[in-house]
């Protein structure tokens, strides 16, 4: 596996502070557990107003931590006052998303100038045991801080 | 565009009595706008708890009322006591999703026996005006009832 | 459907120069049909050595040629002296690719000035019969000429 | 990474009278490398009538190799008499397919009876170097053999 040098040393404290401003990863309970420089994990507790119609988690939740995950992860490789901005993503759900608690890694695979892609995949943890229930293959921009946007 | 034959008459009560059973929709505060056999919209109004750090509907809010409007339309057409089961899907995200409300449109664009490809769109809307935000491209599984799993 | 306004007038002497370089559509068959701003057609005949195991063509034949319809929809609206690449896509293979000609059809969702949305579809010709076997989303990356590369 | 039991003890003459009936393949120059359960390597020499307008491999060749890699390793686990069909992919395009031999690998993510999630990835090598340019994301189904498909 690649291994990345951050080109902002205050990465982590970006990605927490930019973490703590998406409103949505408060709403479904979701919280930062671990940021290294191309790689986020996100953990989610299960919770019964996040399910589809069977009562696993909805496709758009564990979508959504995944979407987070390889975006911060992205960041976490970005220059001082880039932003990150998800341009698209592709999931496989290989498993119904059924457990107690649920990890979303995010992880660069290429970082470029402009785009970088990511890889995520979400584990789904029940009595200790991680089931691999979602992959992602994700492309994030970086978009330059001329644009107005904050991280 | 394609006509399509539902194979259970009574698939519009159906895809409303599972929509209602979508506790995520319900958090999101999406509702259930139109079902035509092969084509479902869902509609979401705005809310700041919705947002990512830039102040925009999260790609995971869109994302889901596209799945869930993809997933409808292909359980429009299914034959009585089959369940729906989202495969997998790939989000194109062309816009910020900034607007005051937001339809989902899910269509059916090839009904298979065991596979259904779906195209879904979402539009954000302010002062009147749709813009085209997001589309996806999905692969939804008809699970028949012997799975235990119902619609 | 969006209209497209060309930003080099030279659009279709472009496409076609381009395209007369790509030696891949050469050793495929395959010709250009077809170029009007935003949209691009590519036809190809069905040849034997074209196929995978069942006798059909392999989805890497007509996944080339909506590639490249959809990589010249992307450039027929591009600024002179810039290039197109192709950053990602993804390919749903609604029927088997059976039939005597093929049609792809490349189509411009949305024209950014560093991405461009667009999709493709597949249609696989019979007895004069078109039918629908792949459709495609891709996201193309307009490249200024200082890069060095040619349109 | 899963370690897969062959469904077929005879998997890998399988895969590999299979992959020489798919006529593409040859088309292409491409050879089979290696076949161990559930990963398969496909590798291919450079060849200037399989480039894209820059030169480089077109895309559509380098996500041939990546989708039978794919549709390989998924066959690899199928149980006799069983055929295999791509339903969808997925492809990033992480840099230009330049180099003297390309090496595609497709490895199963998870193997239902159904349908099978697979990963495939295109290194790009010269001088020995290889370089990670292409990744892909695939379903891939099981057709059984009571359709009338060969595998």
């Amino acid at each position: 596996m690649a291994t990345f040098q951050p080109a902002d040393p205050a990465f982590e404290a970006r990605v927490k502070d930019s973490f703590a401003r998406q409103s949505m990863m408060k709403l479904l309970g979701a919280f930062l557990e671990r940021v290294v420089p191309g790689e986020v994990d996100i953990g989610l507790p299960f919770r019964a107003d996040l399910t589809q119609q069977h009562g696993y988690l909805h496709a758009g939740v564990t979508t959504s931590i995944a979407d987070s995950a390889c975006g911060y992860a992205a960041l976490s490789l970005m220059p001082p006052g880039a932003a990150v901005l998800t341009v698209e993503f592709k999931v496989n759900l290989m498993a119904p998303a059924a457990g107690e608690v649920f990890v979303a890694r995010g992880r660069v695979l290429k970082a470029g100038r402009t785009l970088t892609t990511c890889s995520g995949d979400v584990f789904a943890v029940a009595a200790g045991d991680p089931k691999h229930i979602l992959t992602m293959l994700a492309t994030v921009m970086t978009v330059q801080n001329r644009s107005g946007l904050s991280d």
